[in-house]
C-alpha cells in the first residue's frame, strides 16, 4: 500500500533542489516570523497588556494582533518542520536546540484561537440541533423561528450562533460552554502574552533573527540533493496512512466514531490519535513540497482536501471532548446534560464524517493520479 | 421521476390475473389467520391469562404464542392491504366494514413486540456506545471488559446486551429505559390479550371465517384484470418516493436527521413522516405483487432491501423518541440524562443511515433494472 502512494504530489519531480533552496526557504520563513513579531509589538500586544482579553488599540488593532499571531505560528511551524525533515543538512546542535522552542511557541500561541473556534463550533452545532420547525397543531414557542415548513432547511442552518433559537437545555448547555471555553480562552490569551514577553521567547526570536541572515547548514549541505529527504517524509506519511482503518472509514455510517461515546474516560478518544498523527505528517509533507518546489507552486487540491478533512477531524474531536467535559460539571440540570450528550454525539458524528471525507480524497489521490 | 420507477418489479408482467386470483389469495390469507388464531388459543393465550406478562404454558408455549400473534398480524395486514388495493372488485359495504377492524387488530397486536424490540435495540446501542477499552495508565474499571486494544472491535460489539460493560450513566439510562419500556410492553401484552378476548375481535374473526370460504367479490370481478389496480398501487409508491429528499439522503453524513435533535417537541420527528408513509406504500405494493404473481414468486431482493431500510428507519426513529422521552423523567441524574442524549443522537444517526441505505437500494432499482 505504501508503494501506491508514491504518485502523490511527487517531491522527486521537477528541477534539482539542493541545500541552497532549503537555506532560501528558511531565510524567507525567518523573515516572515520577524515581520509578524514587529507587527504584533506595534499593536501593543506585548506583556504590558497584562491578563486582560482585550487588546490595547481597539478592534482594528485586535484584528492585526490576531493576524500577527497566526503569521508567527505559521512561520514557526514551517521552520520547525523543515528543520525536522532536512535534519541531516543542518548543524545538529543548533537545530536540535531551536526545534522544541519553536514547538513550545506555536503550541502556546495556538490555544487562544483553538478555544475560540471550539466555542463557535459548539454553539453553531447547538443552534443547528435546535433548528426545529413548529409542528402543526403546536403553538410556536420561543424556539419556533424556523418557519412553518419542516423542509425549510435554510432557516434551520443560520450562519451565526443565534441564542433565540435554542431550547432550555440547549441554551443552558450553550451558556455553560460559553463560560468554560471563554475562561479557557482568556487564560490562553494571557499565557500567550506572557510567553511573548518572556526571556525564553526572546532567545527564540534571537535565534530566528540569526536564521534570517545566515542558515547554519553543514559544510556539504549547499550541494546536497533535498529530494531523498522529502521523499522520506512522504513515505512516513504513507506508512502512517496504512495504519488508519480506511476501509471502515470509507463505508458511510459505520458508527465507529461513537464507540467510546459513553466511555468513562474524559481524555480524548484513543481511536483519534492515529488520525491526528497523519494530520501532522501530512503537514510535514506539505512543507517539504514547499521547500523543494518553492512556495509559488500550487499545492495538489486533493492533498489540500485531505488536510482540511483532518483539520475538521481534529476540531470535531476536541469539540466533542469539550462537550463531554462540560457534562461533568457538578450540579448541572438534567436538560443541560441531555443537550451536551446530543452535542457530544453530534461532534463524534462529525469526526466520522471527516474520516469519510479524508478516505475519499486519499483514494482519489492514489487512484486518480496519472 | 415517477415514470422511471415503472420498471420496478412489474405487476403488469407475466400471465393474466383476474379477480379469481384475488379471491384465492384472500381465502389463503384468511385460512392462515384462522390457523394462527387456533394456535394462539391452544397456548392458553386468551383473556383467561389476565394482565400477567407470562404465558400459562411455560417458555415453549410462550414462543408458540409469539409466533401465532405474528402470523395473525401478518395475515391481517395482507387481507387489509389487498382489500384496499383491489377495492373496486369487492363488495364495498363488507370491505369498508372489515378494514378498520383489521387495522385495529394488527395495530394492537404489534405493540407488545414493538416495545420489546425497542428496548433491545436501545440496550444494544448503550452497550456499543460504552464499549470503551481501558486507556493505558487507567485502571480497568467495571467498564473495561473490552480488552486492552482500542482496535479490538469485536469485543466492543457484543451480540447481546451486557450490563457489566456499562458506565454509571449508561447503566442508569439502561435501567430507566428497561423500567419504562418493560412497563409499556406488559401493558401492551395485557391489552392484546383483552383485545383477543373481546366481542369486537370475535366479530372480526367471524368475518375472516366467511372470507376463508367465500370472498365477497362484485359480480364482474372474477373476470376483471387485476394489473391496473396493482399498477396504481405501485404508482402511489413511486409518487410518495418523489417527495423524499433523496439527493440529501444519498449524500453521506448530511446531518439532516439530527436537525430536530434538541427540539422541545416530545413527539416523533415530523421529518420522518414521509419515510413512514413510503414504508406503508412499499408494503402495499409488495402485497399487490403477491396477489398478481402468487406467493411463490420470489420478491425482488432490491425491493426487499429498500423495505428493510425503511423498517430500520422506523425502528431507529421510535427508539430515538423513547430515549428523548426517558430523558424527560423527573429527578434523573445528569449522567443519566447525558447518556440518554448520546443515545438519542446515536439513533438519529441510525435514522440517517437507514435513509442512505434506502436511497442506495432505490437507485439500484431504477438504474439497474433491464
Amino acid at each position: 500500500m505504501a508503494q501506491r502512494h508514491h504518485d502523490l504530489t511527487d517531491p522527486t519531480a521537477g528541477p534539482v533542489s539542493t541545500g541552497d533552496a532549503l537555506a532560501g526557504y528558511l531565510r524567507g520563513q525567518a523573515t516572515e516570523f520577524l515581520r509578524a513579531l514587529r507587527q504584533h509589538r506595534e499593536t501593543g500586544g506585548a506583556v504590558s497588556n497584562g491578563s486582560s482579553g482585550a487588546s490595547a488599540g481597539g478592534p482594528a488593532s485586535a484584528e492585526v494582533r490576531v493576524d500577527a499571531v497566526r503569521a508567527l505560528r505559521r512561520s514557526a511551524r514551517r521552520i520547525s518542520g523543515s528543520l525536522h525533515t532536512f535534519r541531516p543538512l543542518l548543524e545538529p546542535e543548533w537545530s536540535e536546540g531551536i526545534r522544541p522552542e519553536l514547538a513550545w511557541l506555536s503550541g502556546t500561541l495556538a490555544l487562544e484561537h483553538a478555544y475560540g473556534a471550539r466555542l463557535e463550533r459548539l454553539l453553531l452545532a447547538l443552534n443547528r440541533l435546535s433548528g426545529a420547525a413548529p409542528v402543526p397543531g403546536q403553538p410556536a414557542g420561543p424556539v419556533g423561528s424556523a418557519g412553518p415548513h419542516a423542509d425549510d432547511r435554510t432557516a434551520a442552518h443560520p450562519a451565526t450562533p443565534d441564542r433565540g433559537n435554542l431550547t432550555v437545555g440547549a441554551a443552558k448547555a450553550g451558556a455553560l460552554l460559553d463560560r468554560q471555553l471563554t475562561l479557557a480562552r482568556t487564560r490562553a490569551h494571557s499565557t500567550a502574552l506572557q510567553a511573548l514577553g518572556s526571556s525564553r521567547f526572546h532567545a527564540v526570536a534571537d535565534k530566528v533573527a540569526v536564521l534570517a541572515s545566515e542558515v547554519p547548514l553543514t559544510p556539504t549541505a549547499p550541494v546536497t540533493e533535498l529530494r531523498p529527504l522529502a521523499k522520506a517524509a512522504e513515505e512516513r506519511l504513507a506508512d502512517a496512512v496504512t495504519v488508519l482503518p480506511l476501509v471502515t472509514a470509507g463505508s458511510p455510517y459505520n458508527a465507529e466514531a461513537l464507540i467510546h461515546g459513553l466511555s468513562p474516560d474524559p481524555a480524548p478518544h484513543p481511536q483519534d490519535a492515529p488520525w491526528h498523527q497523519v494530520r501532522l505528517l501530512l503537514r510535514l509533507h506539505r512543507y517539504a513540497c514547499e521547500v523543494v518546489h518553492g512556495r509559488s507552486t500550487p499545492l495538489d487540491v486533493r492533498l489540500l482536501a485531505a488536510g482540511e478533512a483532518l483539520d475538521r477531524h481534529r476540531d470535531a474531536s476536541e469539540a466533542s471532548s469539550a462537550a463531554a467535559q462540560a457534562a461533568r460539571t457538578p450540579r448541572i440540570a438534567p436538560a443541560t446534560a441531555y443537550a451536551l450528550g446530543v452535542l457530544h454525539a453530534d461532534q463524534r458524528h462529525e469526526v466520522e464524517a471527516a474520516r469519510y471525507a479524508f478516505q475519499r480524497s486519499w483514494q482519489k489521490q492514489t487512484i486518480g493520479a496519472p
